[in-house]
């Protein structure tokens, strides 16, 4: 049993270092492609991987904040933006861009259910909790867009985003109400955020648009 | 007495529902100009409403947030944007923006108001329970311009908006230091700040421009 | 001895004040430029000179914010914005631009040490102590452009800016670990971060760009 535990623990790990290496390349390369210079890069990559996080513990009051606690992935991201520089070129864009398409929907799954889980443990209702959970997973990529002085994708897309992570945050908050255990929130948030942003990628799914 | 006070609760709560709604709307008329996703104008009427106060409580470290109390707001928000992607269609949106004129002045001054309450509930200084009105007041305009991609319009409108706030604020501070009753602050507040935009809109008052 | 410190607090307070003016003058001129009325441009003053600060105060969860501290602070950038209306023109802003430089290095350098300082009195780790330095900085200009709807200067100028706070950071954080007085830290950070901002300036210095 404790075995299993272990190989939870460290497969989540894995993934929340996955997402946040999606997240933070999602910034690198929108930053080089509106041509900033390194500290621009490096910032941009900074926001999209701690922006939504830190927005969620800001709002919830907390500290210290996760970056504060876990320095290793401030010192990883940094890593990872400098390897950038120096080994990404524009030809490897739209190769990175298709590998990150899945870290990024997991992170988005673990990120909203982060949001939820922190939320639900200080009592607030359904629907902020969903809301926090919303923050966690998209906020960062919001900032990333808004320095770049982009509309956010995130609004624009006319794919569904954050709709699937609106949709596992129920879940969790769901499950969490009838009292399941604790993994299984988070394994029913994750796949099913992560399961309907595939099936919207494969599927090409289009948001409805706004009949003007 | 009782049944005045009790008028008096239910007209404010009229003010403030209808300003809310009022703020919200003008962020889900610009998110569709935009031609934002279904998501987009939500986040965007989102943040019109619920910018300001947010921002307010998050400087002055108040928790829990208003709409984490009166989570009602957030469901009343999001039906009223649901609403008007069903029902809202361009040749509707001048009408709709002549019609939010003035619940929307009514909430600048009510929104100031209660910013500036809360500020000098903290013993903090005039000038700096001003500023958190006008923050309250007119932060979540600003934000909603800024996520659009757009310079925000209380910075560029030479029309007088956030000035009729500030003297709104001004006439909230010095009555209270006068230990006037808490409902003629208000009512004063209220007044002068939606008179005062009233007076800009009706006689096409124009903010001094820089003379380059 | 005494009447050291007395002189060493009265350079400080007037580096501070000349930074404090120096940033809110850029955000005059940025919102000049970009023709806000004279609503916005004093808030983009606002931004420039509070922002970086307050970001970091709000970060750090610190109350009272150091202008609640120092009223005067907001009366006085209040006073600057409106002098600046009524006496400078465009033909000014050249000259103004130049003579605002080494103000704002020093500000530079002063406030990434007052960030760096905060954080360190909290126990924060050494790249989070260097990390609040460079949002106090540099957050207050990111602010203004992105309010102005620019992609930030300091991202994208190619020119080392922020870089200069990174290292003059880091100079404060060795001499605080290796148990320095406060004095030499101080100095050491503003004048590092002012000295290669200066040379930067004087050199034409330019940050490595992306090899597309």
């Amino acid at each position: 049993m404790q075995n299993v535990t272990l190989w939870g623990e460290t497969l989540r790990l894995l993934v929340e270092l996955s997402a946040t290496a999606a997240f933070a390349l999602s910034g690198i390369l929108e930053g080089a492609r509106k041509r900033l210079d390194a500290v621009g890069v490096v910032v941009v990559g900074f926001l999209a991987a701690f922006g939504g996080g830190t927005l969620r513990d800001l709002l919830l009051d907390q500290r210290p904040f996760f970056w504060v606690q876990h320095v290793g992935l401030l010192w990883g991201v940094l890593a990872l933006c400098v390897l950038a520089m120096l080994f990404l070129r524009t030809r490897h864009f739209e190769v990175t861009e298709r590998a990150i398409q899945w870290p990024d929907a997991l992170g988005l799954g673990l990120f909203t259910a982060s949001g939820v889980h922190q939320a639900l443990l200080l009592d607030l209702p359904g629907l902020v909790a969903v809301l926090m959970g919303l923050v966690t997973g998209v906020a960062g990529g919001v900032m990333r867009d808004v320095v770049c002085n982009d509309i956010p994708s995130a609004f624009r897309g006319h794919r569904p985003y954050t709709v699937c992570a609106f949709a596992g945050g129920w879940a969790y908050v769901g499950l969490w109400s009838a009292q399941a255990p604790g993994w299984l929130a988070l394994v029913a948030c994750v796949s099913i955020t992560a399961g309907l942003r595939g099936l919207a990628l494969w599927r090409d799914w289009q948001l409805p648009q706004w009949r003007l």
